[in-house]
Parts: C-alpha cells; sequence; structure tokens
C-alpha cells in the first residue's frame, strides 16, 4: 500500500482552534508537512464557522458527509454545499484525489490525545498500533459510525482518522495540546513515508486496543426536554476511565445522584463535550477491546 | 445599612451556563433564595444570547452599562436595549429597586471562586472580607473600573458583585463549580440577613487581600492582527499565582517563549478567557493588596 497524497483539515468545526492554528501554521511553512514521498495538502474546512468563531452555520458539516446527503441536491445549506465541495476536492469517487485524511477537531471533554480511525482498515489499524506504542498517551476509539457510510468527514476516504484532543474550551489554544498534536501529525507522516519505503513493514503489529463506541447517554431531561441534571463531580474528566454498577453518573439540580446501573464495566468518553448537549449526549460509553491484526498486507 | 431586595442576575453572557441554570434553579423554587429581611428576585439578563448559547448578540451587555451609553438612546441594538431595561428594572437611578446586585459569570481561565465586588463601599468589602474568611478558596479580584461608572451590569447599583467561576468551558455545566456557587450565593444572602437584623456587625474585619488588576496583556500578534503565539504551557491555568521576570508568559507558534521582563512581580488573572482573544486580552495583571477597611459603620 502507498499513501501518496495526504489532506491536513482543520476547521471543521469552527470554534476547535486547535486544528484552525495548526493548519495556518502549516501553510506558512508548507515544507514542514511534505515527506519524500508524501505530498501533503491542507484545507481550513469550513470558513464561515471559523469567521464566526461557531461549530457551524447551518448544520454539523461533520455530519454532512453521508452517501445520501452528498447526492441530495435539494440540501442547499452552507455546510451541505461546503461538503459536496470538500468530497469532490478530496474524495475518491472521481479520480483519485487524496489518499489519506487526518481531520483535526478539539473536545471540552478530557479526550487526551484520542485517535478516532475512519475504517477498520488494516493498514488504519496498523497506524494506530504504531502512534499508540509510540506514545502511550495516544487511545484509539472507533466510533458506533467507523466506515464509509459514517457522516464525518474523515470518511470519504477509507484511510485517516481524526485527532480529537482535550480537555480544550472552545475558542482558545492550548500551547501543551498543540504541541502534542502537531507532534502526532509528524509522526503520521512519518510513518506513511517509512511505510512507502518499506522501511517500516505495514504489518508490524499482531493487536491493537481499542475504545469501541457501544451506545450514547442523554443527559436526565424534563418532559420539556430541559436539563435536569449535570455530569457528577466524580465522573467529570473521568474519561477512558472504568465504569460500573454503582458508580454515579449525574447530579440532579437538586442534589440527587443518578448512578449507573448497568452490569457490565463501560469506558466513557466525550464526557460533557459542549457541542453535543444539542445533540442529546452527555457522554458515549466504549467497551475496551483488544483486536487482532492482519499480519498480510 | 440595610439591604432589602436583592437581584441574582444569570445569562448575561448567555453561554455561560453556571449562572443561567442557577436562576433557573432558584426561580423554581423562589423560596430558597428569600430571607427574614431580604427579598430577592432572579433575572436572566440577556435571553437571546442564551437561546443562541453566544456570549452576546449585538455587543457585550455587560459592557453597555455606563452611564453615557445607558443615557445614548441611538444605541437601539440587542444589548444597549436590554441595558437599560434592566438599568431602569434594578438600578437607583429612579424610586430605589434593588440594593444588591449578584451577577453570576464563568470563565475558561482557572479563575476558582473569585468574587469582584462592584465598588470598594465600606459595605462590600466587609462583605467580601467576611466571604474569603468563611472559604479560604474564594479570591478578591477588583477591576480596573471598580465603582459605578464601569460599564459591567454589577455597577448600575453601589453594592454587589460579580461572581466569576471557573475554569468552565462555555456552553457546559461544571457541577462542582456549580455548587461551590450556589454555596456562596447562599453565604451572602445569610450575611446580609444577618447584618440586617444586626446580628452580625458590618465592621467586624479590620482588612481584606485583594487582587488589583493593573493592566491587560494581549497575545503577540502581526501586523494584522493575527495571533502569532498562545499562553505558555506553564502559564496555562496559572491564574493568581506570582509571575516574576524571566517566567515564561507566551509560547510562539514558532515554538519561542516570551518571558515576563517586568521587576515587579504580578499574579495574573483571566488567563486565556476564551471571550477576551477578541478584545485583546490575553490576561489581566493584578497587585497583591492589603487594604484596611473602615471598621466605622
Amino acid at each position: 500500500m502507498s499513501i501518496q497524497r495526504v489532506a491536513i483539515v482543520g476547521g471543521t468545526h469552527g470554534n476547535e482552534w486547535t486544528g484552525i492554528y495548526l493548519v495556518k501554521k502549516f501553510q506558512n511553512n508548507p515544507q514542514s508537512i511534505q515527506r519524500s514521498t508524501v505530498e501533503t495538502t491542507t484545507l481550513l474546512a469550513n470558513p464561515k464557522a471559523i469567521a464566526l468563531n461557531q461549530r457551524y452555520v447551518d448544520r454539523d458539516l461533520n455530519r454532512c458527509f453521508g452517501q445520501d446527503d452528498l447526492n441530495d441536491t435539494t440540501l442547499t445549506g452552507y455546510e451541505n454545499t461546503q461538503a459536496r465541495t470538500i468530497a469532490t476536492a478530496l474524495g475518491q469517487t472521481h479520480t483519485s484525489k487524496v489518499d489519506f485524511i487526518i481531520d483535526l477537531h478539539s473536545s471540552t471533554a478530557n479526550m487526551g490525545l484520542t485517535l478516532l480511525p475512519a475504517s477498520y482498515h488494516p493498514f488504519n489499524l496498523q497506524l494506530m498500533a504504531h502512534l499508540s506504542e509510540q506514545n502511550p498517551d495516544v487511545r484509539v476509539c472507533c466510533g458506533v459510525q467507523c466506515n464509509q457510510d459514517s457522516p464525518m468527514l474523515r470518511s470519504i476516504v477509507p484511510l485517516g482518522c481524526t485527532i480529537e484532543v482535550g480537555a480544550i474550551a472552545q475558542g482558545v489554544l492550548d500551547a501543551q495540546r498543540f504541541q502534542q498534536t502537531e507532534t502526532l501529525i509528524h509522526s503520521i507522516l512519518d510513518y506513511l513515508d517509512a511505510t512507502n519505503q518499506q522501511k517500516i513493514a505495514s504489518t508490524t503489529h499482531s493487536s491493537l486496543m481499542i475504545y469501541q463506541s457501544i451506545e450514547s447517554i442523554d443527559y436526565p431531561r424534563n418532559s420539556m426536554g430541559e436539563l435536569e441534571a449535570m455530569i457528577h463531580p466524580q465522573l467529570q474528566g473521568k474519561d477512558y476511565e472504568p465504569l460500573k454498577a454503582g458508580d454515579p453518573m449525574f447530579l440532579t439540580f437538586a442534589g440527587e445522584t443518578i448512578v449507573y446501573e448497568e452490569r457490565s464495566i463501560v469506558f466513557p468518553v466525550f464526557i460533557n463535550e459542549a457541542a453535543y448537549y444539542e445533540k442529546g449526549i452527555a457522554m458515549t460509553l466504549t467497551e475496551k477491546q483488544h483486536i487482532k491484526l492482519s499480519q498480510t498486507a
């Protein structure tokens, strides 16, 4: 497998500054993201939202890349139009454009350095295993939709990932996370270049630990849909830590604790993500899975 | 001095949820904020911004309360209109409306539990001293404009304060800070009630430690006004900690450290507040001051 063209995308959400300012930095110094066998382009995906310092203008751009939506020309909102433009520019539906997409995001949840692969493609998973081994702080989280039918920007080509860093408030820069994300991007480019040159076999790793999303949990709400509780202080910031029966999940405004009641131990992520209140997501529960990797290229 | 009417205000900034949801909680249970000698009202100050989950619609409401702006009827933006309505409803310019305002805010900076008094009025400072003594986590920070000519909502009556809690991202609830803010509000109401009933003398404290704002510092920017640096990782989250000559302040995107160069030791606050990027404020430098309190009522 040869990866010749990479796109680094920032500002898919206009108020997630880590990716926006990294892309601006790369645009000011394009040489830094080239490798001998890899040509890298950059893109600020949602310029109007970036200018407004908002997640989106009409609709979440990172939910506009499902094939049905891309094909539906009656959807004329800013983000739907922008998604079609981006899919045409980067996607592989026409002549091959890019082979690999890195989409840069940040979260108000304590996501640390999370990689969300675009697919379970063996090459992708080998890369994730390589990055996890190189930096033990890196975690791999697979969405419920981890394939090319997902509505995410990263899914327009089979190879690539979202980098989700946090906790970072919207509309700010966090220098430490900025530098860690930059390092991770360079590690990806180095790996792609090394595998292209067969300096690293893309079959090195035999297994990978992932956090597999199972379901999302909403906040307790009243019949009007209004919040009745907050993330419990004992769960706040505890992304990727085990949650077991009896552990506090929510604290109602009246001061009552709501506990987790299932038997299975889960690992919540995206706990208290600001952008997910409107999506009805207080957290996403994941399971830890060790997956066996194909060692035939 | 007798404080009979108190207003608790939330949502002056529409994306600062701590105050918004505390006010909603109080509105659902108005009895909880009444005291035998104190009548408490609540207000959501910027309903349109709250509905949009934005700081403001046209202009920062908490900069619209200067007398000149309140008198200038040619200012017809949403927040200017709203400010005049609120000043008329709560302010003392006409018949006395409320005696004391508590304005609830949150910050993406690590402000902990900060009180920003509306004025240096002896009664106000005695209250601040009482609250600091009761809870050592409470800090008192005086703005450059700590008087009735300030453009802040809290300044429309001489007594009262802003409660500024953080670090909290915009558009989220943090249960721990929510509860701490609620406790602080009840402590204020209890104090006002106790002094009304002369159970506490409002001349108890002889001194108060405050953080007095001296000046605000902008981020390094290029000639286009674009950011060239971030808060240095060693300064991030270090609000209220001493900053001395040679200490890192900023990290440029190119990776260079910019240090603090003045001789005087200062205590930065509002470090990396999201809403202050557009105001050209990376942090506000304060001096620690022990002020002597009048012990004659």
